[in-house]
């Protein structure tokens, strides 16, 4: 186990890596602890749940909506959680963002930590402080930006995530790569997806680097004033097209970086999306794909990361260099009427 | 017009007193701008609201729910509303809980400013930052503390108000002179409701003097560690009692500021209850009532202000002094036996 504690503004968030789940009974005490989780994640480790007080959800991102938050207050009313309840969320980013989210309305406020037990959560979602539930097509319309007080990562939880799972954390883990550290970029390259299921070290490494790589850049911007925007490399499009045709997050957001390849490589002289698409190809991505860019269009001109006019995209420069580019209405659907 | 600024942690609000609702148009962007209000507001104030894009919602606290939340979410995203939107909530304290909570969640807070057009909400609801909505029975159990960026006071507004409105306004003054103003307390009994009423400047003088008691308690304790927990003088068995009887909001915190102010007599020997009592009553508010002791316990019990065992309740000194007294639920269950 190794702890490092991490400040972001107000608040500071304890890290524990490759710790084991036992360990939340040092963090918390268990009469005062509500733990979220889904029935995916609960039948699968039913054991570690003993004794604690769990509300089990729905697995899925179509619970990831207000009316769960309603089943979770009234549980947790039901459970008599008050003030000086923590809520911990152990399950994927769905389940991190809506206990995340409640901790951060109920009662005005009451603690919470995480134990992301998706790789996908482990390296991304779990990580920053936002949280949040989607509204119709609209992904994470409503929701905070928040830290838990801690988070706890057991890679034991990863021995029963499906494969499809661990492409949709590899989504992140490229992203992370593109826009972030070159050499994490040639690491992935000279390695496949097995090889990190079978190497518990190669993967520990793996995970700690891309935490590593997330907290910084939301430590240097919480409230996504400039850099923390970076993040967004893939999802401006990728959000779009995610629920338009019930992609999961990491296939979605795999697309959006393939098309903002694309657009780097005209307005920024980008010269490796070829080697950017071969990598998301090689850990069981989707790439190119046929999707309805009217409606993609229409449903991003809504996204929340824009202002009236214009919105800001995530382009690269080079591998290992996201930049930021503001670009007009306009300008965005003359590119995408391109890739019809 | 008279332009205060007030600092409350890491957010500023600027405070326009005796202001007219036209300056709105000086603070924020008409077509960036969304006005929440209810139907009596608007029906009554029309044009005050012509050019403004304004979601009008069903009046009254049971509508402080979830699903008006819901409501004003979908018409913000129909209305295209997106992070540069700044949210008015023009109303009583309905209006402003519910304007300042979905500010605080709409595409993870975008800013929001007040115009409170009731008493209460001018002295009291607008201010501090504490928003919500009710879950059933439980008053205010889900909502943040997030400061709006201004407070525009329209005096104006209360030409319309009912009588009823003006008492629940009055319940909040008198909580203040009791717990911190003795002097406030004299000029109530020196004065009666209708002289409020009649006399502009003495109107004004008293609502600017409240508005200054909550916010010099709000910025001492923001987060209600300590001294604003005095602000809930009368409120512990008050919200109890509110929607077991459907009453109003100043009518149930008379009726608890009267039993506080005999258990101050019991506990703290405090000396002035008859006092206190004759001016709620002067002000048209309830003081002894009959009420199911049992049921507005067991409500109390799940109060947010409480840990498992103890609650603070809010006593009286003397008037002019409120204290936080932490009591057992056995003891206080014995108190309130007494009641029956
Ligand atoms: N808050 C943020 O900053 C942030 C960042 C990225 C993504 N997200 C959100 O995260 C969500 C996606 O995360 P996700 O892919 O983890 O979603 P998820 O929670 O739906 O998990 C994916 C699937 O894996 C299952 N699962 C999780 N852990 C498992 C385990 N150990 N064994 C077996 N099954 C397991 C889940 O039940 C689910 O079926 C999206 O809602 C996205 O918006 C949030
Ligand atoms: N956030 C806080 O710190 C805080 C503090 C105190 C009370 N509150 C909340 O405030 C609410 C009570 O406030 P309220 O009494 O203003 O409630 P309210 O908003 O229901 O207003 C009372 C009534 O007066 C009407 N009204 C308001 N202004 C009017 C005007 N100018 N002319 C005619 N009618 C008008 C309303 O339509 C409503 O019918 C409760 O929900 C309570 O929980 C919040
Ligand atoms: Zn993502
Ligand atoms: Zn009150």
């Amino acid at each position: 186990m190794k702890k490092k504690k991490v400040s972001f503004g107000n608040s500071a968030v304890d890290y524990y890596f490759h710790a084991d789940f036992a360990r939340l009974e040092k963090l918390v005490a268990k009469e005062r602890t509500v733990i979220v989780t889904d029935e995916h994640v609960f039948k699968t480790h039913q054991k570690k749940f003993k004794g604690w007080n769990t509300i089990v959800l729905k697995p899925g991102e179509e619970f990831k909506v207000q009316q769960t938050v309603d089943v979770v207050i009234d549980q947790l009313i039901e459970l008599g959680a008050d003030r000086k309840t923590t809520l911990v969320g152990v399950g994927g980013g769905v389940i991190t963002d809506i206990t995340g989210y409640v901790a951060g309305i109920y009662m005005r406020g009451i603690a919470c930590g995480f134990v992301p037990t998706s790789l996908l959560a482990m390296v991304d979602a779990s990580i920053g402080g936002k949280n949040g539930i989607d509204v119709g097509v609209y992904k994470n319309m409503v929701g905070l930006i928040r830290q838990p007080s801690f988070l706890l990562f057991d890679h034991s939880f990863l021995k029963s995530l499906p494969k499809v799972e661990w492409q949709n954390g590899f989504a992140e883990i490229i992203k992370h790569a593109a826009i972030k550290d070159a050499a994490l970029f040639k690491l992935l390259q000279s390695h496949r997806l097995t090889d990190f299921q079978r190497d518990a070290q190669l993967l520990a490494k793996l995970i700690e680097r891309n935490v590593l790589i997330k907290t910084k850049v939301v430590v240097n911007d919480e409230f996504e004033k400039g850099e923390r925007k970076l993040l967004n490399y893939g999802h401006t499009l990728g959000h779009a097209i995610e629920n338009m045709y019930e992609l999961s997050h990491g296939q979605a957001i795999s697309i959006g970086m393939t098309y903002a390849a694309l657009m780097s490589k005209q307005l920024k002289g980008f010269k490796q999306a070829d080697e950017l698409i071969a990598v998301l190809d090689k850990y069981g991505l989707p790439t190119f794909a046929e999707f309805d860019t009217k409606e993609a269009f229409r449903i991003l001109q809504k996204d929340k990361k824009k202002d009236n006019q214009q919105i800001s995209y995530i382009l690269l420069e080079k591998i290992g260099k996201g930049v930021v580019q503001p670009l007009l209405f306009v300008q965005l659907k003359e590119i995408f009427n391109q890739f019809t």
